[in-house]
């Protein structure tokens, strides 16, 4: 029997796919397992597989294959495979591979040395590595925008958020924008009229934080036959959708973030694990994109875990595993949880606060990538918008500033709207599963959270990359992304309850 | 500057060796780590690299490369690489790809089998797979002999143990013949006149065994910045030279035979870890031969920590992780780890009466493999093997008889022999030991480690596959392979002392 074109393309893709289950597999072991010694090793291993699953995506014959498949008789399923598999291609083969490898190593190198620079606040060390950096990403954008014709920020951006555009993701931040420093001054004036919630009191063994993040994992769902938690430097959610593996870090002398963190990574993983394993090997069969997939993690963490009534079901597992305090009461965890404080650091900022660090990068990166700004503009840039988003005065703390995050000196430029938009889309989530679930509170109180998976599950985990995002968006709750349901939920989470 | 024909060879090695890089740690993960659900997955992946690593080494294009690198100018050194990757290559070459697939797909259904019917002692059962095992490992031994010239017994050997003949074999396992049984009854007689040693009195934690298994291997010089140690429930030494993995088994109730466990993996993590880095990624810098890698393991457990002085080391770390018992008193531990028993299991088999259950095992595979017997005969020879040899009687117990290991069931014909012959290169290299380096026991007792170290690494660590075997030999210890050493270090240890 011989394939068709687009058959053949799926071969094609499966092959690159099994490749990349090793590349993964040893990406998760070098985070989570491997010894000092075996990196260098291990590095070259990686960059001869990376080169590879390149060579196998710009094969020459996939062009031919391409436009034979675009004039067989496709089913709508398939044709909707083939699309995936077509943006997939586009994109790795727009770049030059010498950008690849130049990109590559300008951005080890600037990361590498952030490690040792962002500690010692030397933001004039960062700035010729950063430039390096960010003149590529604009070789890049040029490359991505002649393209897919798109702007060069916009070229970026659709890597991470396909189909998305910057004069979208402007108008949703100017939304926010408009009412988000109102209602930041108007919880922070209600808690303040408030007794501040117990703190708990550690140490609080890591042996006994790791029992009590399998419990919380095991609560919401995460199946430990089909993957893992571990622990590396770096949380993240790793390996493949057949085998998940999750890392997070403990600290001793505080649980609850590290419990969030967990539950956050866990909405990430139950997405990979509820992929349909119909189209495993297929871009088709993929999370749909960044920001929908930081809308499962943030669903579960801020629509879930952080909700009022999921501290009843979390304040049992702390006290089996930590012990009785007051401060383990639901009341007080719940209030600790819904804690607003205006913060210099991103990872550790509260939900209604978490848009502001997100419209400020977002606009400074696209300047960035646009060529409007150069990297010795970016401090100023930062000050400026801080001080009126949060009304924080940063000058000269670059390490808590401009310095805080891994993605520009690693060179990840147009993925800081996806954390936003996934917040976004969670609320919008909640507010469907609301109207399709009775009773969503008192299943929450009582642990009864299946109908709620079994929502997330029906309408995105298993649709992966089946429709566009505007679709995926439309099919799940009735609208494309309405940012009003984030605005709602803020409210009644924080100034009416 | 363009690439001679051994360069470019040399280029295509070491992008192979990367490759398998991938492959060994998803190897060890599977074993060590994997949850249930990733296995489907991962054993797709790891067939497509398994392909792939094969067709690397298939390349048409390598024939005339190796024609062309033996009419360059090479030095002695590369001629010893060149000499080691024509031996990798001719051996990958000599077998059809159908043969190689229908091969492992024959292994792993029976060996899934056996796994099932070796506990229910359902010998019949494995007799159907075990002939379709065999058939294609005589059709792989008739392509290996065809290719080398060799046997086919002995080319299945030289997959092993390179240049040892079965003839060879047969000769030094006729000697042992000759004095072994006299001498296991003469050590038995000896030890029932003495008091029987005490037994430890369990349960051992896992976590305490665990913190006993690591402080015995940085006493014996693994080095944790270039590997690890995990769990799996068969115990091996994977991973890459640059990170080695080994994993082990705890069992609660007896912690000895664990520790001696973590000691024989660790003599060839060390052996691993020490290879020479400057060939890393060619076949001149692995180890030498299966038969050399467990002389380094034997040496670890049998030369080394069986040795009565090391029990000195030994007691206090054992009292430090599992508290205080007579039983753990040095002398106790020395007479625990002489022990001599004949019995059924090989695994479990001391020292003195373990070459009785690979002389039995040889004879058997080679006349399996040469057409001399049929999966038929195996019970028959066995109990009769058994009886001569230990004086067992094993009729009807085939699940502790020739069910017992996973070698034929797996199609691992030739790898028996490379236990005994690794048993007497230990004994010659600790008679080498014994001349070079004064005061040896007084050195092991004290904890002075390091010059016994020094001269396995000098020796035969850091030659890697530079020398033939029995140049090797005769370079590290002053002759080739003698089994007197391994006579007089029994008798020595179990009727002199």
């Amino acid at each position: 029997m011989t394939l068709n074109a687009y058959q053949t393309l799926c071969q094609r893709f499966t092959r690159h796919y099994r490749f990349n289950h090793l590349q993964e597999i040893a990406a998760w072991d070098q985070a989570a397992f491997m010894p000092p010694k075996g990196a260098e090793a291990r590095a070259l291993a990686m960059a001869e597989m990376g080169g590879f699953l390149h060579e196998l995506m710009t094969a020459p014959e996939l062009k031919a294959l391409f436009e034979a498949a675009a004039q067989e008789p496709l089913g709508e399923l398939e044709q909707a495979s083939l699309r995936e598999m077509r943006r997939h291609w586009l994109r790795t083969n727009a770049l030059p591979q010498t950008l690849v490898e130049q990109r590559s190593l300008a951005a080890s190198r600037c990361e590498h040395a952030w490690r040792q620079q962002r500690p010692a606040n030397d933001w004039a060390g960062l700035v010729p590595n950063l430039r390096e950096v960010l003149r590529l990403a604009r070789e890049e954008a040029r490359y991505l925008a002649d393209a897919t014709g798109l702007s060069r920020y916009d070229a970026m951006l659709d890597q991470y958020e396909p189909g998305m555009r910057s004069a979208t993701v402007q108008q949703l931040f100017d939304a926010l924008r408009g009412w988000l420093p109102d209602t930041i001054r108007a919880v922070m004036a209600r808690q303040a009229t408030e007794p501040a919630p117990i703190q708990p009191q550690g140490p609080f063994p890591v042996e006994a934080q790791r029992a009590l993040g399998a419990a919380v994992m095991r609560l919401i769902g995460f199946d430990f036959e089909g993957g893992r938690l571990d622990e590396s430097t770096h949380p993240f959610c790793g390996g493949v959708p057949e085998d998940v593996r999750m890392t997070t870090r403990y600290n001793p002398s505080e649980f609850l973030t590290g419990v969030l963190g967990i539950v956050h990574e866990t909405g990430h993983g139950r997405y990979e694990q509820n992929l349909p394993t119909a189209w495993a090997g297929l871009p088709i069969g993929r999370a749909r994109s960044m920001g929908l997939h930081e809308s499962q993690s943030l669903f579960f963490e801020m629509q879930l875990a952080a909700h009022p009534a999921f501290a009843q079901l979390l304040s049992p597992l702390v006290r089996q595993h930590l012990g009785e305090q007051e401060a383990f009461e639901p009341e007080n965890l719940s209030r600790l949880m819904r804690k607003v404080q205006p913060g210099l650091i991103r990872v550790d900022a509260d939900e209604v606060t978490y848009p502001a660090h997100i419209i400020l990068r977002f606009e400074i990166e696209r300047a960035l990538i646009e060529g409007d700004a150069e990297v010795e503009d970016i401090p100023a840039l930062w000050d400026a918008k801080m001080q009126e988003l949060l009304g924080l005065d940063t000058r000269g703390n670059f390490k808590d500033g401009p310095m805080q995050d891994v993605h520009w000196p690693s060179g990840g430029f147009g993925y800081f709207p996806c954390y936003t938009l996934g917040a976004l889309y969670a609320a919008q989530w909640m507010a469907g599963v609301r109207r399709d679930v009775p009773n969503v509170d008192g299943l929450i109180a009582c642990g009864e959270l299946t109908p709620i998976f079994d929502w997330l599950r029906t309408r995105i985990w298993t649709q992966a990359s089946r429709w566009e995002t505007a679709e995926l968006a439309q099919r799940a709750s009735g609208e494309p992304l309405n940012p009003a349901h984030f605005r709602a939920h803020i409210e009644r989470r924080y100034l009416q309850a």
